[in-house]
């Protein structure tokens, strides 16, 4: 067997004159004239290589036998294209490889796709031949993006002393692990494993164990309904440390960042990173992970309006909502059938309409204008800054549907006009996020992170008088609009952990039975202690400029966590049932899977 | 909050006179005559620090209210101790801190066994406090070397052009299945994924695929009776490549292998590694994975023994089994009990007896020896070598019997004569291994190794004389007795693989359902390809020097899969199985789990 010498891909001016083996597949084939060409490609790319009588005897013949993605082995010497058929499309365009020997290492049936870069094939049919698929240089460069991406994680965790640790995949299910994927246990009939949904537990143990700095690119599993970018199983970089304060861990994860933008895109990101306070991201943005590569703010307007003859705006103030607005500059000049399609877009998030004021030769036009006095429309010019040509659009409604629709209605706007620059990349904290939030149904707070968050020290008072003030030491790292990562300190004083179940309204008791052995470590001597987590995929898919997560992973599932592949999940034999004591209380209809 | 500005271990001459800040836990403290003196650890080592009323104020008061595992932050000056308060036992023990602010950020239970190296402690206590047990500075050298072990491996593959490809741990169930761990899908009812027991059809794929050098750092999945070394779920480091010869992947192996040894034992080891066949390791060690840090090899005596007086040998070979020998240099000396003591040894390994000569005083003693005739003694003493205070073990049975009792009592004497030294590191690979195996069960060859296993070129002509003859491009990584690593190369051409079909009796039709769809991508232009995976777990064990794999793993499982921290596996909802379409068909009996 001929042994590659070189990759396709290294073929160039610098190898003219010189013999090299390539190894790699058929890409395409031309005779032109009984001379035949072939792209060769591996991993690195593709080069010409050319079989003519004058030079390459039999090899010609068996050159010829080939077809597309046949494997080859091929002996030439590299040289310089003619002028005229230099191809300026192709990195190994100038030269080509004239062929003397060759071996046809394996044959192929003709694949049910091309493999190029931009087909337009149904992902199913792409997913079913996953190794076909992957074969294309777009998704070949996605893997190595993703494998250089973790490199850069673990040598800056490395270099900074975070000791990798693997945490067990067959783990214990925990109290809020209504969705955890189970694993039968033969050895203790009626009992099961659960595949952890983070390392959480597991990495605060490490703390506990005073390993002080810990890290692991981790897979997590979560058995939820999937969206687009969802998948059952996940993977992400897991970080935690001792003895460092919030500020101390952002600084150092901005660095890697920074370090991670450099080597894999080549960008410098500016340091600081904007921190943002959650009331000022919902406020601004309506959105906990704001895109903050465009303005397009949205506008407070309660105080103008609550006593305004518009009754829909008055009435939704007076009951404790809100009025914001937002000013798509330019968009003024929409026709109304434009302005209109806005509509059941706000209804998708919630709203009940959509009014709007279109800035129009020095008039404000719509129908919500006449309920407006002179003085409040002023008002609204003033502080939305109006222009002739600018449109407005209101949301009157809680706070939560107003963040909502105004959000997603400034993202759409941003995108329409252009506003979002994609080769930005704009990442920022966002902080202080609330501790608790209160559930109307249960009557009583919640952890809006989880229950060890700790909350801000100057906070903790508040747990006797007002949980729902209290912020918490918590943070998300958000991306053009993204959360690619997030994490909390954690509570350590035992103090400080009783308050908070009190504000949960668990007894102490009822604390330990939930949450066992976790809560006894802590009494062991428990280190200030702190983390995150990066979700991996996403940013790997943020990297390679794709929206879907399955273009990151080598081997992903579909929507309802069907592997088209393997064809997972699939029946077993009875016998396995049977050893693992179990059985199948209702079987699947014969359907088709997708 | 005083953070860190060293780590404990970093306290040395060098940092004299200069102000410190400590966060750690209380190791030990004594009081002499008013001052506290208490030994701070972290992840480093210990430093000693003290209050004193001198210069300590009231930090002295709140230093006397820790006890052990209180975790301390601590700012003070580093001094040189008296001379004769040096301790040489201890890293930093030729200075100590003067301290001056003291902040106790949280107390400590009483730990249920001290925080020392070589505690002698029941395991079962260890596990269930796991995260106090890996507060133990052998413990987290062990999991800082695992670390350092996977950087290592990664920095050299990476450097090789390996890109790391995360494959499925929600994988399909495959045909030789009988112990995954299954997964029932809550999508997909009466369906079940398994979790791999190695990414091995993965890897392939992802060469079918064109990657052309793949790693992972893996997690598999074992659901077998546990034995000392295994666990339920285990780590390799996962490699494969397309394009190369064995020979070429086992020189990089090689270099990677003397890389890792160097950077994590500071030990230079000789390249190339021996190649042993399989036949001759175990010819000459009775062992596929045999210690070579000494000799004692078994010695055949077959062809002179066959027509002896002495029955049992000569019968034994005229039934088609063997005898061989090994010579226990200078255990001629031992007592008869001493000799005595090794036959229910050897009966462990399925021997029927154990006959020996003792060679003493000039003489050979024993019970055989009268069966022997003078010639036959004189052939035996040449081909031994026998010396005077030699002691010759005899094994007479079929070829598996007598590798498995003279491998293992070489094993054992090697030990006991000393001949092991334990700062060697003898690393060899062990190739030629046969491609399929004849089950006398079956009546029909099964596949030693897996049935997409190359056959070496020059064998495919036995697949239709004799295929009991074929060896396999096949190869075990063993250091010091124990198999650190294997693999093969793949075949990837379709004749072969019929052809090997054919052998293993499973018509075409038979092992496209089998196989499935893994055979159908291979027709579609597959390279030449192989791989290999090391058991990171227990090459971990190797290099930290114990015999227990649990030390290497941070929350391991016991023999009977259970996690003792955290309970797992354990009862889940009713309505977690109701969602799972499952229903648990019998109960464990209460009873107290290990």
């Amino acid at each position: 067997m001929m042994l590659k010498t070189h990759q396709c891909g290294e073929i160039s001016k610098e190898t003219i004159g010189q013999t090299v083996v390539l190894n790699g597949w058929v890409q395409r084939r031309r005779d032109l004239g009984g001379v035949l060409f072939i792209d060769l490609r591996d991993r690195s790319g593709l080069v010409q290589i050319v079989f003519n009588p004058a030079f390459s005897g039999d090899a010609l013949k068996i050159g010829d036998r080939s077809r597309n993605e046949y494997v080859l082995a091929v002996k030439g010497t590299v040289v310089a294209r003619d002028p005229e058929t230099v191809n300026t499309n192709m990195e190994t365009g100038e030269v080509e490889v004239q062929i003397t020997e060759i071996e046809i290492l394996n044959a192929a049936k003709n694949p049910p796709f091309f493999i190029e870069d931009g087909i337009e094939v149904d992902e199913m049919l792409r997913l079913k031949y996953r190794y076909l698929d992957l074969r294309r240089p777009e998704m070949q460069k996605t893997l190595m993006l993703r494998s250089k991406t973790a490199k850069i994680f673990r040598d800056f965790l490395d270099e900074n002393g975070f000791i990798d640790v693997e945490t067990p995949i067959l783990a214990n299910s925990t109290p809020e692990g209504a969705r955890d994927y189970l694993v039968p246990s033969r050895v203790h009939p009626g009992e099961f494993y659960a595949l952890p949904q983070s390392p959480q537990q597991f990495k605060q143990l490490l703390m506990v164990a005073g390993l002080e700095r810990y890290y692991q690119i981790a897979r997590c599993f979560r058995d939820e309904d999937l969206r687009a970018d969802r998948q059952p199983e996940f993977t992400q970089v897991d970080i935690e440390t001792s003895f460092l304060t919030q500020d101390q861990l952002l600084e150092m994860m901005e660095e890697l960042v920074v370090r991670l933008m450099k080597e894999t895109k080549g960008i410098d990101i500016p340091r600081p990173f904007q921190r943002l306070p959650y009331a000022e991201a919902m406020g601004k943005y309506g959105s906990d992970k704001p895109d903050l590569r465009f303005g397009l703010e949205l506008v407070d307007l309660s105080d103008l309006l609550a006593n305004t003859e518009a009754k829909v705006f008055a009435s939704t103030i007076q009951n404790g909502g809100q009025v914001k607005a937002l000013n798509a500059k330019g968009c003024g000049l929409w026709s109304r059938k434009e302005i209109d399609d806005l509509t059941p877009f706000a209804m998708r998030y919630g709203a009940k309409g959509l009014a709007w004021i279109q800035v129009k030769d020095g008039e404000m036009k719509g129908p919500i204008v006449k309920f407006l006095s002179e003085s409040e429309l002023n008002a609204i010019k003033e502080r939305l800054q109006v222009e002739d040509g600018d449109l407005l659009l209101f949301s009157a409604d809680n706070k939560k549907v107003v963040a909502d629709v105004l959000g997603n209605l400034r993202l759409k706007i941003g995108r329409q006009l252009g506003l979002i620059d994609d080769s930005v990349y704009k990442f920022a904290w966002v902080v202080d996020f609330p501790l608790l939030s209160y559930d109307e149904d249960a009557k009583r707070y919640v952890a809006e992170h989880h229950p060890f968050t700790r909350p801000k020290e100057e906070h903790v008072a508040y747990f006797d008088t007002d949980p729902g003030q209290i912020l918490a030491q918590a943070y998300d790292l958000v991306l053009n609009g993204y959360e690619v990562g997030g994490g909390s300190m954690r509570i350590y004083n035992r103090e400080v952990q009783e308050k908070m179940f009190t504000a949960l309204g668990f007894s102490l008791e009822e604390a330990n039975e939930k949450f066992g052995y976790f809560l006894e470590a802590f009494e062991y001597g428990t280190p200030p202690h702190g983390g995150m987590a990066f979700g991996f995929d996403r940013l790997v898919m943020l990297l390679a400029g794709t929206n879907n997560i399955r273009e990151t992973i080598a081997f992903p599932k579909t929507a309802s966590a069907t592997c088209l592949m393997t064809n997972a999940p699939g029946p077993v034999d009875d016998n396995q049932l049977e050893q693992l004591s179990i059985r199948i209380a209702r079987k699947m209809p014969a359907a088709s899977k997708n």
